[in-house]
């Protein structure tokens, strides 16, 4: 096949065959692209300009014809098939200024920790005879004599590395050594059967540390935590660095699928995990002796395809039907094997996951929330990237995923950002004029709307008669902010002036279509849940809510917009990263981490998909706050509220089909 | 600290410290140069000539006047102190003409052989229902729950490699598979818990195969094994690589002490195995289809140090007071962890010894020679380059490791050689006038005495008067062959223009006395063995004889010398190697496999070193055949008929302390 030489600006020219994506010309020349939606064209954010040279374009779908006549092609969809000059527009880069939502103050080891008899990591002071020619019994079989005398535990594993160094330690130490043990993994059962994780010599009181993980397929968290004391010692979070191979799991899931790509997502999750470790690490030895060699220990939660890219395990089946993992429960595996940069020989617990689409950080979820526990009937969502939810309580537990799309992330709105500095976090619109007011985090000039922004948007522009029950924008209203756009008639949130960017910040009729399709699909799914176990919505108590995004919800837009169900505020929990918390139990408690387990067994999964009353519900919910209005009482009377003081209130009704935009 | 360019003839030059040995530059450089002693500059045989240039010698013991005026230096003793050129002899190449002792056609599988039984690998043909909307576990459960409704097995164990590959195949065979599980690797008992080796699309009748691998310290042989019918398909041997670096144990430890001698050491073991692996599956090849991933299964035999060496475990302590290994009995481990060219999730088990100069070759022995199940006394002994005896029978076991040292094997014996092409391996000498004849391996000109010809040499130079009992040659008998040499006193075999080299062959009064301290050893223990349970090595019924030593060497001479007890021929056994049939029992039958670990566990170790006895026993053997004649009764008829036909026997007694070499 015929070679051509690609050369991007500032680096080194490469060779590649004909055929040639050029995003995978990128790689070979080693130039970083963002593909958020994993190369599949959808985004437009891998535009890469053409200076000259043989690049055929298989799509410009997210292109202006403006943008192809500058030369603009798409990286995912430009096929090399001569010598070509290419130019790669700065890439955006993340802030890392992300903070975990519970500082490790916050959090208390479970009341009543006794590491001797809930952390499945020991550390035993070990006096062996010396061997003589008396006694010249082997090193090893000498060492598992001393820790059957003192633990009773007939089955003690070693691996060979560590075979290869306890006769040194055994005799530096003077035949008194601290083994540290891990306990935790049967078969043999608890106490019965062990590991040998590390030997030090002489009778050391070293403190070990573990790792609680949270893989978000947006943020990656880690704490480190005293396994002895059980206190939370650092934390740090950054975002996952395989973000820019796809922002959902979908687009991930594609991208692994291509080339190299199952060995290149797992890398970046690892650099993001690997990072955080030695940041806390290095947190951590400010208050206590931490090195790597300590942390001996870790838990993992993450949603399935998370787990899957992590392990490194093909993870195609989650997203063709009938949506099966290829492992809900992995075994417990060493750091080495896995990739983590702590002891070698640490434990890794990869928490059980339910399904697809139900993975680790929702069983971690339920029990950090208290869920699984719960007398009353309870709901705990976690609505991030992902929509999961779970109904129940101790006796029995119903969950689904909803397909809600990164919307309310920001991704999928054209104005959309996570919720970082210049993000527009809270709007309120004038019922009189439409003019909105907002709130920006970091109090700079906006750059963009996060979620909470969006539902706050959302809701002001129903409440207020901008948009319609069915989200429709009303042509008719007396102000500037709604227009034609490039993309369809668009409501301006802020004006060019008022940005940091100097571009209006807008949201277009798709975006709130996608908004409302995004909430929809998530109170579909708690209307499919508890008619599956035949208990009306209503008779909910709690509503437990987890991920970050819950942190900053405004409970009543939420239900304005009728993605949580209409429940007193004091019904709602928020209860920030309830996964990592989870995590954190099950890392102390060899209790906690097998209540994770029998949730996960005891958790009935329902797939939407194949659900024939989830249509229907999905259906009803694609309007403002619901079709049926006796489900949201709270929002009639505020809309009767809204509608003494709005002078155009009234007229939704009489517009309604006439000049209200319809953009299906 | 200065570097300077040491340049070895046909080799780039290398920078060094000052102070590197000649051997550690000529690692640096590729350069490969023998060191049979380990470099202790024991053995003479790393001589260089350094051309000119600083370097230093620690020592010359080793060389003659003439070879260090012509430059000679011993490289394992050569400090570089400047830039040097060193040129280096040609090296002695091992010839690579070894056959294992037992065709394959004369092993037979243990009676009764049931693979569905005995044999901890088995092969499941599983058909799985196909997942769905309605059935979304997950690959993993889905396997798990096939594998225990045909065998009830609760627990199976993945490693992550395999974890990764099960969906795709899963999915190839379309939910129909071949699983290759392990059964025999407790906790949890056979047949509760399992280990998953391979999983192969549809149903397929996939031979699978084992190694049965013996590492000598000389020779390695491997068979390959058909698990299922039992046969063995191909055999193959080769000398240890490691022979360079050492032809003893004890000097392999040192070298493996020595900067990087420990990895060296196991990647020149690895080497030979692996070769020998490349071609028992080339040999089996012809046979049957075979791949290396069909093969699954190995069991590994050989003596403590290189079972250490294998595996990489340092080995010093084993060397040194009070002589414990860091382990007798290592856990199972993977092909991949040990390094050896299988299917990379083959079950190793490298099979239990029981003390640092006590190894699996003799607990396998122990069992493939019966002892193990013996009901008369019986006394087992595998002479190569060590000496170990094993004295009992089925109700007990008490066993002993003699430092005979490799004379028998050749080394330490100034014309001694391996038992190869031009090795005299029988000689006859002419009581009247001290001539000799001599059988040579592959009836060439002879160039050196293998053991079985020393033994035989001793034995005739013995019985005729040429040496007394004491080995002191008579200097006053009536020939040219004994003379006085360059090192004392000698005995002249072949004259050189009868050999192959053009060198006289000669046994020194020095090489003598190695030969009758190292029979001394092997009596005396087993001596002491029999004394130690208070048995008369009279009352022993039979005597078998593993390692390829045994094969040939001639019972009546061995016991003119006071090697082997004084019983009649037909109580002799000659096994040949008793440690691979017994590691080919194990790889087939898991009952095999424990009843050599039984072995193990209840033989009684004497430690020579420390037993008082010992000493005695020593110094009483340390004549031809012994001290106490009464223990070799047909030696002294023997003795009788020669008085009655040589002209000189009856001068022994007279000469005796006057006219016979002392030498100590």
């Amino acid at each position: 096949m015929a070679e051509f030489t690609v050369s991007f600006d500032g680096f080194g020219p490469v060779q590649v065959p004909g055929g040639t994506l050029l995003t995978e010309a990128a790689v070979r020349a080693g130039v970083q692209i963002a593909q958020p939606c994993g190369g599949q064209g959808r985004c437009g954010r891998c535009a890469v300009q053409i200076l000259n040279g043989g690049v055929r374009r298989r799509s410009t779908l997210r292109l202006s014809v403006a943008d192809v006549a500058a030369g603009y092609a798409l990286a995912c969809q430009a096929v090399v098939e001569g010598d070509a000059q290419v130019s790669v527009p700065a890439q955006e880069t993340l802030e890392r200024t992300l903070t975990t939502d519970r500082t490790a103050a916050e959090v208390t080891a479970p009341a009543g920790y006794d590491p001797q008899c809930d952390q499945t990591i020991r550390r035993l002071f070990l006096t062996l005879p010396p061997p003589s020619l008396d006694d010249q019994r082997d090193d090893w079989s000498r060492l598992q004599t001393a820790v059957r005398a003192q633990t009773g535990m007939e089955n003690l594993q070693i691996s060979l590395p560590l075979l290869r160094q306890i006769g040194s330690v055994l005799r530096e130490g003077e035949w008194r050594v601290t083994a540290v043990i891990d306990v935790g993994e049967p078969p043999g059962g608890y106490e019965t059967s062990g590991r040998l994780v590390t030997l030090l010599p002489g009778h050391t009181e070293i403190p070990l540390f573990g790792l609680a993980i949270d893989i978000g397929t947006t943020t990656v968290s880690v704490w480190l935590v005293d396994l002895i004391g059980g206190e939370v010692l650092a934390q740090a979070a950054e975002y996952n660095r395989q973000i820019r191979c796809g922002e959902d799991v979908i687009s991930r899931v594609i991208y692994a699928s291509k080339n190299n790509g199952q060995a290149e997502l797992r890398q970046l999750v690892l650099q993001s995990i690997n990072t955080l470790i030695e940041r806390v690490v290095q947190k951590g030895s400010s208050r206590l002796q931490v090195a790597g060699e300590q942390v001996v220990k870790a838990t993992i939660v993450g949603n399935s395809i998370m787990m899957h890219l992590l392990l490194g395990i093909p993870a195609e089946s989650i997203r063709l039907s009938p949506f099966v993992t290829a492992v809900n429960h992995p075994p417990v595996f060493t750091a080495a094997e896995i990739g983590l940069d702590i002891h070698p020989a640490g434990t890794v617990i990869c928490l059980p996951g339910v399904a697809s689409y139900v993975g680790a950080d929702i069983t971690a979820g339920a029990l950090s929330s208290g869920l699984d526990d719960a007398l009353a009937v309870s709901l705990f969502m976690d609505i991030g990237t992902n929509g999961e939810i779970v109904l129940g309580g101790r006796d029995w537990l119903v969950t689904c995923a909803c397909s809600a799309g990164p919307a309310f992330e920001g991704a999928g709105v054209q104005d959309g950002m996570r919720a970082t500095r210049g993000a527009i976090e809270e709007v309120w619109i004038d019922g009189r004029t439409a003019e909105p007011t907002w709130r920006v985090i970091g109090n700079d000039k906006p750059r963009g709307l996060c979620g909470s922004g969006l539902i706050s948007l959302l809701a002001e522009l129903f409440l207020t008669g901008v948009i319609d029950k069915g989200g429709h924008l009303n042509q008719h209203l007396n102000t500037k902010r709604i227009r034609q756009g490039e993309n369809g008639w668009e409501y301006v949130v802020a004006w060019a002036n008022e940005t940091w960017h100097g571009r209006d910040i807008t949201i277009t009729h798709v975006d709130i279509d996608n908004l409302i399709r995004a909430k929809a699909a998530v109170y579909a799914g708690m209307a499919v849940l508890a008619e599956s176990v035949g208990v009306p919505l209503d008779s909910v108590e709690q509503v437990l809510i987890g991920g970050s995004f819950g942190k900053y919800i405004n409970v009543e837009k939420g239900i304005q917009i009728g993605l949580l169900p209409d429940k007193p505020w004091e019904n709602f929990k928020f209860l920030g990263n309830t996964a990592v918390l989870g995590a954190y139990y099950a890392l102390l408690s060899q209790t906690a981490q097998q209540r994770i387990s029998d949730i996960a067994a005891r958790m009935t999964y329902i797939e939407l998909s194949a659900d024939n009353s989830f249509y229907e519900a999905f259906t009803s919910a694609l309007f403002l706050p619901h079709t049926e209005m006796v489900r949201f009482p709270s929002v009639v009377q505020e809309m009767a509220v809204h509608g003494e003081t709005s002078d155009f209130f009234g007229k939704i009704g009489c517009l309604k089909g006439e000049s209200y935009v319809h953009h299906r």
